[in-house]
């Protein structure tokens, strides 16, 4: 920790995410961390100065979102890492909406990762990492008395919103929306109770390639090893026109523990990468439409 | 074959059944195998006298289907192994209703086997061998082509309906109905189409536990090695009073290659006996109410 951050205690560490009491009743801090994990936290690792990236394209999007008539738990920027946002109660299920297919839906279906799928296609999965966050139904959501009907009503209608608004604004800066994860929650405001969008977006919970070449701009390259992640990262703040100056990405990056200090001295840009063979061919090919 | 019956070929031979075109237009021969399959045919074998019991025991529920109103593709018994069915287009899909939390289920989301679910939950899983019959939701049902709205209300319904009607009948026998797998087809007739349940109701494709000692009378018994598997499906037909004579089952058995000689000699009823140790212990318990 920093000096000038005295060390504070979180009500809740996440996998990426901590979270603080905030400054005023039904508020928390949210604080973005540089860790990073994949396949349910079996690979582990550091994305160097992630968490600031993440924190201002979260707070970009979410922002949008806002203005757009989405309810989300952004309230406001705090500083490099944090953001200030509604206390909810967290629906634990991982909304998926997938454009193309990609990732672990590729492989139960045998489609190709880039396909099409005609229109957006919504995943439930149960958050819960004892179980490896298996992918339910709606039948199950109810058996099991995670949310009412109108509840997942509620969160289909946004999250299909969330998908259609950021497709375009994405697709706006020649990045293709494959997929994204998001997570609701519930707010409490008097007697009434509000579904909003919670949690993060950003290349962790995204699939971003790049309109033209197909690279992959998010969490995929440090899954699957392709390198050059940290300068992924970068390039999609970049072009939301969000990304702090590299002084303050370098300087704030105190929690980071590089696991590969060789990646540091790549500075190729992605878009300008092929990726590495042991990528799947098929992800260098365009999305074809069906 | 037997002499009896001269070889005919099937236009459809399955894991452990063969379709043969029927007498009438619009109907199909549908004949039970010995062939036993399990995870997703990894596992293979023979349950003597199988198919016959099937057949029996299949022809006996869907008769008590259709007698409610549940329309079903089963029109009239044949032979010992083989029934008249209606010819109908599958709908790709393995309809699964669970009553209490077994097998996948129970592994997926970390319940012990014979657990309440308090109510009946459905699953999907899409029916296709190559890619392993992978669980899917509603969503993908339609994003896929793979029927229309109003047939998966149709569906449903009648699984919740066959799964009512065989959960009362079975308790009369002194047996649990823990879940079962159906399948259903569209029948044309005129310009019309109408959903009717198709496949087969058996061992094969239901959990069934005795009431009182929680004793397996399915195809775990297979699945898992436990023994005692042949006694067990006869002891399902037994109590439900279809159970052809020792003789007949013995004798037609002649596509059999009994995988395990040693089975032979058992020959105490699967209610007297224990199960054996390396079945979960939580599987013995009693199904609890939630």
């Amino acid at each position: 920790m920093s000096a000038k951050n005295p060390p504070k205690t979180p009500i809740y560490e996440g996998k990426a995410k901590k979270l603080f009491e905030g400054p005023e009743p039904g508020t928390l801090i949210q604080h973005f961390k540089d860790d990073a994990t994949a396949f349910n936290a079996k690979k582990k690792g550091t994305i160097q100065g992630k968490g600031i990236i993440n924190n201002k394209i979260s707070e970009f999007l979410m922002s949008r979102l806002n203005d757009m008539g989405v309810p989300t738990h952004f309230i406001r920027s705090l500083n490099m890492r944090e953001q200030l946002v509604r206390a909810v109660e967290i629906i634990p299920l991982e909304i998926i909406v997938r454009n193309y297919a990609a990732g672990s839906f590729a492989e139960r279906f045998g489609a190709f990762e880039g396909e099409s799928l005609g229109s957006p296609l919504m995943e439930f999965c149960l958050k819960d990492d004892r179980l490896g966050d298996p992918f339910i139904a709606e039948d199950h959501i109810y058996a099991f008395g995670i949310a009412q009907p109108e509840e997942i009503d509620e969160v289909r209608h946004y999250a299909l919103r969330v998908n259609d608004i950021l497709s375009g604004l994405f697709y706006g800066h020649g990045i293709r929306l494959i997929d994204l994860k998001l997570e609701f929650g519930r707010y409490y405001e008097g007697e009434g109770e509000l579904i909003v969008l919670a949690d993060e977006i950003s290349p962790d919970t995204c699939r971003l390639w790049d309109v033209t070449t197909n690279d992959k701009l998010d969490k995929d390259r440090f899954r699957r090893d392709l390198g050059g992640t940290e300068e992924a990262y970068r390039e999609v703040a970049r072009r939301l026109g969000v990304l702090p100056s590299m002084n303050v990405v370098e300087t704030h990056a105190f929690d980071a523990a590089p696991a590969k200090k060789a990646a540091k001295g790549k500075a190729a840009k992605p878009t300008a990468k092929a990726a590495p063979a042991k990528a799947k061919a098929k992800s260098k090919t365009k999305p074809k439409k069906k």
